[in-house]
Order: structure tokens, then C-alpha cells, then sequence
């Protein structure tokens, strides 16, 4: 366990309290994955007050979120289907109500909320509690009353977010996601304990590659400085690429009140292309090479756009010099696998952002019209 | 059935495709349900060839489309989980493949695509079908490849849609998915036949509901050339609203190539509502008001844009004044249950960006970038 003191609540050198969130990423997210296993590896989920036996009988997983939370569901959707083959449904808190779900007592649901006190999603839950479901929380924040009310926690170690624009609240919920799924994975045996072992142990060596992308981010700084009188920019990636770009779209909408929209790449020719001119930035988050019929889609998504004029920017392992030849700019990523992808390629984007709207003159830490945590419906 | 014949690919007096196919809307949805049930009230779909003893055994349902065809297919989400409870998903199509969907026999999946040749869409029910998946296709081209490989088809017949942005092939598909919920309704009995019945009367009552919407649009006329110099326009909507707001959004994309963003209303205050700015217009669908919860919660996020300035146009129902005093401009629409209202509340929506793209002096029915059927990739 990680308790927060107030000094941690500074801004330490940093000019906005996002700025320092994004630098304590790694940090964070090595605090969110400490002590979670045995040492011959078997997970162990203290705040998991649902016995074994009962996960076991577990069909479906809903996972319901809002904002930067809700694109972290997204790709817990993806490794826990992956991971455990348990069908795994991602719904927007404010609508997951009002559409008459079809929930009961082999439904699990997951709450993701930095705070623990989203109004909607806390509503969200005590209707699923209603129809019998078995509820699990991934907050940042103890005591609070998304956990409280649920029959399980995972918390992020993330520390205090005061930046309104979430940051090390994303990657940190990302480490818990990708925790529950390989405990889902390990209670149900969907993987063997020596598969599960090898991604906590690549898991655990992102941290420090975190900090590379962090060091390595002047490029991304002299980009926004290029780019300071774009009115828009699009984002766009595949598989768990693609709530990666929506994050980074909702960044910058947020601190840069700036037009961006993030798609699915292949979506783009059923109709959003045709917003594209010349000179938009477009950034593309590319995914590694292993998986190739994916990194070759991506490729010729870079290639669509690129023919309609736009600036293609482009985030790609650091071997892929493959894409250079369509890029306008390339920022580099270490290598991870596919599904861990956007531990790493969130964080040019928050640095995109939040250098962006600094250079605009905006406050970055309190963007207009917004709260830190939403406890209206 | 419909046969087409070449005298209808004529734009009959009208300057656009789209802005004809508009018009023909009232008669396309008509003639998407004609002929589907019995004298005594029972849905027959002579083309679905899966025993109903087999349609029984389906426990999910994944609805694969892309462009305006995946908003259809959401609306298709609301109306099968709250008729058939049978857990429903859908997936954008360019998506399925890649990310290892759970897909077995007791899986439909339901392949929506005008064209019945969106090669993302068949790439994808070919991997649903060897993985032993039923496949049903709604499509609006007779012999078309995605029909052909599907063992069911509901055919829309719209007639040929010659405009780029989809319009009578959106909402004969929503007829379609409407036909295809209660006649899965009727297999599994889960609602009774004189309910079913119900709801097939008020749906055939619908086309003269929506030709009052066409000849009551000069408000809409009008709205379209005070708003010429908006750079941006945002959607929002809740529950079946939510769709609609995407793809009014999608037409202004496609036309006018405008940044325009649809929103599940509740999601707004988790970051979108920044870009807010004084004077940006903001369509926003409202419910019906039977449904009083949603009906006041759309009213609470009309507050919220309009405190920031905004420029609220609401599509509310035609004795809701209660909307009026926060709105900018009502839109008529007429009475029609909640789940049905996808069909009425699109079509000013589409009128709206047809008269903008041409006021703009856009070629409309050739729109930059796009073509009318995506067969690659």
C-alpha cells in the first residue's frame, strides 16, 4: 500500500499539476502492480471479496465507465476477452440505466472511477446490485463510495490527480484492468500460471519504459509548437489503438478545447474521411509488428490520409523504420506486446495536450466548463 | 417485393440524389414492411432459412456494420435486448476480426451493409461463420456477395441509394432491425403476440408520421442557411437518441465537412463539454415524454450546454412545451414510442446537412474523399 500525504499534493518543479501526473506514470503504475503476487507467482487480489468459487460462475462482465475511465474499460475489454474468454461488454454509466441491461447474478460489473464518487456510475451500480449482480470497483480513491458499495475493490496507487484531464488516473486503471484480467485468467484457467507469470513480468518492466517515452518526449514539445494554430486534429488506431486515440482526442478537447475526434481506423472511409484537408495533423498509433495483418492495416490507413493531404503523425515502435516513408512526424515507443500498447502510447498524447494548451495560454489544470470528478448525474 | 427498374436512379426534379432520397423515405420504410406478417398478426421473414428451433438456442447476438449501418445497428441493440432479452453487441467491422472475438454456434451474428458488399462486413461474417456462428444480413442489394454467404437475409427495399451519404438506407435498415427484434421476440416468446402486434401497427403507421416531418422542414431550411458560418456543431443524445446524434453528426461530416461530434448526453460533463464555446450550435434529440426519467435528464444537459453558452436546438415532440424555454429552436417531431423514434428524429438531421452542404456549394451526393460502397479493405 501506497498513503498519500499532502506534499505529494505540490506541484514539485512542474508548471501544472497534469504536467507532474504525467511524469509520476511511472511511479504510479509500478505502485498499482506492487505486491499483487506470490513469489512463485500466483496472483493475489486482497480487496477481492468474492470467493473463487463464485468468480468461477461468472459469464458475463459489464464494465461501466465514464470519460477517460470509460476508454480504459475499452481495453480491459480486449485483454479480459483475450485473457479469459468471458464475454465483456463496455457501457457509458450515463446510458447504462436507461437501456434495460440485461443483468443478473453470473453478470460481474466493473466500476472504473478515479474518485469512487461519479454519480453516474455509482447509480450504474446500484441498479446492477438490484438485479443480483456481483459488483467490482477500480478506484483511486479509499473509502470512497463506488467501493464502499461494491463487493470488491482494486485499487490504483496513483497518488492525489488534481489535474482536471485525467493522466496517471488512466494508465494506472489500465495496470488494475490488465491485473483483473489475469486473475480472471488464473481463477478460471484460462491461461497456465507460467503465461500468467511472463505477463505480470512484462508488466512489471513497463514503468521504466514508461520513463524512456517520458524522456524521449522532446519531439513530441517541438510538435505541439509547430502545430499551435491547428483548429483540429484526429486521432486513430486499432484494436486497443483505438481508445487509445480516443483518450488522446478527449485530451486534448478538454485543456486545448481544440476539434479532435478519435477513430477506429478502418471506420474512417465509411464517412469521416471526408473532414480530412490539407495539412491535418493526424496522428496514428501504429501496433507492434508481432501481430502483422494489423500493423499492415494501420499502414494503409496512414497511406489513405496521407493521400488526402493530411500530416500524418505517427506513433510506432522503435524498429519499425518500415513506417517511416508515410510519416510527417514519428514519435517512437518502446517495444511491449500488443495488448500492453497503450501503457506507452498514451503518453505522447498527454504530453501533445498538455503542452499544446499551455502554449495556447490556457489553464491547464482547470479547463472551463469541468470538475475533476463528476458527482451530478 | 420491390423490383427496381432505371427510370428510379432519375433524380426527379430534385437538384440532389441524396435530397430525393430524403424525400423517398416515407415510402422506402413502407415498402421494408410490406408483406412480413399474416392476417392474423404473426411475423413471417420468407427469407430467414434458420429453423426457429435453432433461433431459439441463440444466446448472443453481435451486430457487425460500419459507417451509418453501425448506428442502425445500435439502435438494433436497444430494441432486440429490451424485446428479446438476448444480450446483444455490436462491433464496428473493420474491428471484429482483430480483436479474437467469443463467437460459437449459439452466436448470431447480423451483418447490416446497404450495399451487401462492404468488404469489411463480409471479411468479418467469414471469420463468424468458421467459427460456426449463424449469420443474418440486412442489406438492400438482391444477390449481393454478403446475402449470398449469410443464412438469412432481411432485404430493406429502399431502392437504389445513389447518394455517397446513406439516408433511405439507414432508416429502412432501422425497419429492418425493428422487423428482425420482434420476430426474434415471437420465436423465443418473450413478449405476446398481440404486444408484437402492437408495435408492428405502430410501425406501419410511421411513413405517414415521417412524410409529416419532410413537409413540416422549412424550419430546418432555415435553420441551415443562419448557421452557415459554423465552423462545428455537436449531436448529443441518450439511449436510442444516442445513435441518431452520432449520425446526424456523420451526414455533416460527410457533406458539409463539418467537425461534427455526436455524444451520449451524460458523457458531455466527462470532458467533451470544454469545447463548448458561446453561440456553437448544439442539436440535441430529445425522448419522448413517456419515458420521464430520460425526458428530464436530456432536459438537465440541455441546461448544461445552454449555461456555457451554446445555441440548443432541440428535436422534441410535437406537444412537449415544456422544452421551449431552453431552446434556441424546437424542432417538430411527431408522437411515436420511445423506441421508435430513431425514425422520425433522424430525417430533420438529414435535411439539415443536405441544405448546409449545399449552401456551402458542396457536391453532395459526390462528397470529397468517399465513395458509395467501401469494397476494399
Amino acid at each position: 500500500h501506497v498513503d498519500w500525504d499532502l506534499s505529494a499534493a505540490e506541484k514539485g518543479g512542474f508548471d501544472w499539476f497534469m504536467r507532474k501526473e504525467i511524469y509520476e506514470q511511472p511511479r504510479a503504475v509500478a505502485d498499482t502492480l506492487l505486491g499483487r503476487h506470490t513469489e512463485d507467482g500466483s496472483l493475489t487480489l486482497d480487496e477481492i471479496r468474492i470467493p473463487e468459487a463464485e468468480l468461477r460462475t461468472i459469464q458475463k462482465i459489464i464494465i461501466i465507465a465514464a470519460g477517460t475511465s470509460f476508454y480504459a474499460g475499452m481495453v480491459a475489454k480486449y485483454a479480459i476477452e483475450h485473457w479469459c474468454r468471458i464475454p465483456c461488454e463496455v457501457e457509458l454509466a450515463s446510458e447504462f440505466r436507461y437501456r434495460d441491461p440485461i443483468v443478473g447474478p453470473t453478470t460481474m460489473v466493473v466500476a472504473i472511477s478515479q474518485s469512487g464518487e461519479t454519480a453516474d456510475t455509482l447509480m450504474a451500480i446500484r441498479h446492477a446490485r438490484e438485479q443480483h449482480a456481483r459488483v467490482l470497483a477500480i478506484c483511486n480513491t479509499n473509502g470512497s463510495t463506488i467501493p464502499r458499495e461494491s463487493d470488491a475493490v482494486i485499487y490504483t496507487h496513483a497518488g492525489p490527480e488534481i489535474g482536471v484531464a485525467s493522466t496517471k488516473g488512466f494508465t494506472t486503471q489500465l495496470a488494475a484492468c490488465y491485473l483483473l484480467g489475469l486473475y480472471l485468467a488464473q481463477v478460471k484457467n484460462t491461461m497456465f500460471g507460467d503465461e500468467i507469470a511472463s505477463v505480470m513480468k512484462e508488466l512489471e518492466g513497463i514503468p521504466p519504459l514508461m520513463q524512456q517515452v517520458l524522456d524521449d518526449s522532446q519531439v513530441v514539445v517541438d510538435l505541439a509548437a509547430r502545430l499551435i494554430d491547428q483548429p483540429s486534429v484526429l486521432f486513430l488506431g486499432r484494436h486497443v489503438g483505438y481508445p487509445v486515440a480516443l483518450e488522446g482526442a478527449l485530451k486534448l478537447k478538454e485543456i486545448a478545447y481544440l476539434h479532435a475526434e478519435g477513430f477506429a481506423a478502418g471506420e474512417l472511409k465509411h464517412g469521416p474521411i471526408a473532414i480530412i484537408e490539407e495539412g491535418m495533423p493526424v496522428f496514428v498509433v501504429v501496433p507492434p509488428r508481432g501481430r502483422d495483418q494489423l500493423h499492415e492495416k494501420v499502414i494503409s490507413n496512414i497511406q489513405e490520409v496521407r493521400a488526402r493531404g493530411a500530416r500524418p503523425i505517427v506513433l510506432a515502435e522503435q524498429d519499425d523504420t518500415f513506417v517511416e516513408q508515410f510519416a510527417s512526424t514519428v514519435i517512437r515507443l518502446p517495444k511491449v506486446s500488443t495488448i500492453l500498447q497503450p501503457l506507452v502510447a498514451i503518453i505522447p498524447l498527454q504530453i501533445f495536450a498538455c503542452e499544446l494548451a499551455t502554449q495556447l495560454g490556457h489553464d491547464v489544470d482547470q479547463p472551463r466548463n469541468l470538475a475533476k470528478s463528476v458527482t451530478v448525474e
